[in-house]
């Protein structure tokens, strides 16, 4: 098998010892005389899977106890919805920073719902090439939340720091960069993240949500998007998207296999360091973003040449270097280095980069 | 490996060549160099799969062209909301009949989203022992879908016809007998079904809608439900569930290369006559359900003692033959046996009956 580098944005690469043992076990699991995929969610062996990948996930993530830990399905962007209809009615208003495409769909999500929200902060005119340095002023005293998106995934942007809301809670869009470094849990409300990137193939996604704020959904929302409900039921109030969560079990084990977060992190650093550094070193790319708000996953750069970005995107891809395509709404090229990237995925690209750069001169 | 016979009421037995064929190419799917699970659903590799998918599935099921086929995210449990809040604007009220758990279900989420909803009929006050009659009369005239569930998964009954409605949209759940025989598509307006038990592992919804019917959605309702955005974009508003999607089209070759539903429905009918020509053939059993309402997936019966009943499904397990426990709130057995279930299993399940019954002679 000839496996390939592969930064998409996501869905995106996962580890592969644990797409081996996913294959290995997919006919039959342990003794159980079947797939996981047939399993009953409601029998011991499933009900051993969810339980020890939750425990699992709150290991690695440090989660305190007073925070329920929900597998869900319909992605972040159904959450963008799910977040007023469950906490706008602790004051009956929310605020919102707009980093980002994804962080201005939650915006008007919330917007289309009919709800009092506002935009406290924008990058939106500087072509979200930074993320909006907030004050604790800024937010209305009164708000139910702040939102924010704290990884920007098209743009490559990423919150340098965790905005002080003092008692007004904070909910944080994490689809892009969860478990990709250690986090302060406690300083969040509620966190929520799309699989696809860092956690498992897309078709679940994790809420961890605060105790106390289970208590304020609307009454007429869909039951299937309360988290009080889905919480009380273990994530079962229906059958939940079983083979997504066994599959988000695996990556947590092999990610304790390596040491966990702070190893992850080191990792995703060194990755990250090699290629903004040759970044900075160089003038043939453009790294559009404001150094302090670089993502550590997602790295954008641009030629400056639409045809030469094209041009680049081609022909790393034949190299085996897939995916490095801008999101069709920004252009350029993006180099998703989620977790399951190796570092020679990066060495490969910057000498891709490197070579790019002496066939192809700019007139 | 010692495989069993799962009589699990879904998540549910899948078929053999399909788990074996997703396990072969689960790390490297093709040329492509990564899994199907790494794949961006935006990829020509990825689009392949999903536009194949829906083409099989149409060709299966012998969808007319003025019928959108969507593969959403939250099991069936979301649609409970979603029906109402797409169509119930055609004319401010829709009726429901109840003939089971799941059409229950249905019928109070829509009252409990604050709609004028009528239960025209109802089983209920017999068990759930058959599915109730009724004539075109008995639906509001100016109701905006009359929606069913056609086969009721818990206490093992379907409808043995199509109620015929008119002009009236009829909507109907079934995820627990999609694809076990042909049906004719465009007697209804809407046909929603959970993956879980005939088509894939859990994890994809399948929504077949009339066209005519993508104009009547709330404004205020969260945007992945609506299903006029679904098929504007593909069912890819946001990340699908892309591995799920991709069993379900693993699952409708499978069926194709049997012979597609016309053999599938053989099949099926000769498993479940095996199973009811035994129970009528004896007295130690008792199957609930009136005979026209017998469903052919799901086969209920008692022996009318609890304890008998757990020593039943606790030997069973223990000789191969998995979770004919029946559903927790109406307890007894329920054999499950879906398109993926060999006729040697329902072989086997009624040798152990016999057994059973000899061997446990009642006071």
């Amino acid at each position: 098998m000839n496996r390939v580098y592969n930064f998409s944005a996501g869905p995106s690469m996962l580890p592969l010892p644990v797409l081996e043992k996913a294959a290995s076990e997919l006919v039959c699991y342990g003794n159980s005389g079947m797939s996981v995929m047939e399993m009953s969610h409601r029998s011991p062996d499933y009900e051993a899977i969810i339980a020890d990948g939750e425990a699992m996930f709150r290991r690695l993530m440090n989660i305190p106890d007073n925070y329920k830990v929900l597998f869900l399905q319909g992605g972040a962007s159904t959450q963008f919805a799910a977040v007023p209809m469950n906490l706008i009615k602790r004051t009956g208003k929310a605020d919102y920073i707009v980093s980002g495409q994804f962080s201005g769909k939650a915006y008007k999500e919330a917007q289309k719902l009919g709800y009092d929200v506002k935009c406290i902060a924008s990058s939106k005119d500087d072509n979200f090439d930074h993320v909006p340095v907030i004050k604790r002023e800024d937010i209305r005293e009164d708000a139910a939340y702040l939102h924010i998106c704290f990884n920007n995934t098209i743009y490559g942007t990423k919150f340098p720091y965790i905005p002080d809301t003092g008692d007004i809670p904070l909910v944080a869009d994490m689809s892009s960069c969860i478990l990709s470094e250690p986090i302060d849990v406690s300083k969040f409300g509620v966190i929520y993240a799309g699989a696809q990137k860092n956690m498992a193939p897309a078709g679940v996604t994790v809420v961890i949500v605060r105790e106390d704020l289970l208590d304020y959904s609307e009454e007429k929302m869909p039951t299937m998007l309360e988290w009080k409900t889905q919480a009380e039921n273990g994530s079962m109030y229906n059958t939940p998207p079983c083979y997504s969560i066994y599959m988000a079990k695996l990556v947590y084990e092999w990610l304790l296999s390596i040491g966990g977060l702070e190893e992850m992190k080191k990792r995703n650093e060194k990755k990250a360091k090699l290629l903004y550094d040759y970044l900075d070193s160089q003038n043939y790319y453009i790294a559009p973003v404001k150094k302090e708000s670089r993502s550590m996953m997602n790295v954008t750069f641009v030629t400056g040449d639409a045809d030469l970005d094209k041009k680049f995107a081609s022909e790393a891809s034949a190299a085996g270097l897939k995916n490095l395509k801008g999101h069709r709404s920004v252009g350029g090229m993006r180099a998703s280095i989620y977790n399951a990237m190796p570092y020679e995925g990066v060495e490969k690209l910057v000498a891709f980069m490197k070579e790019f750069a002496e066939n192809n001169p700019k007139a």
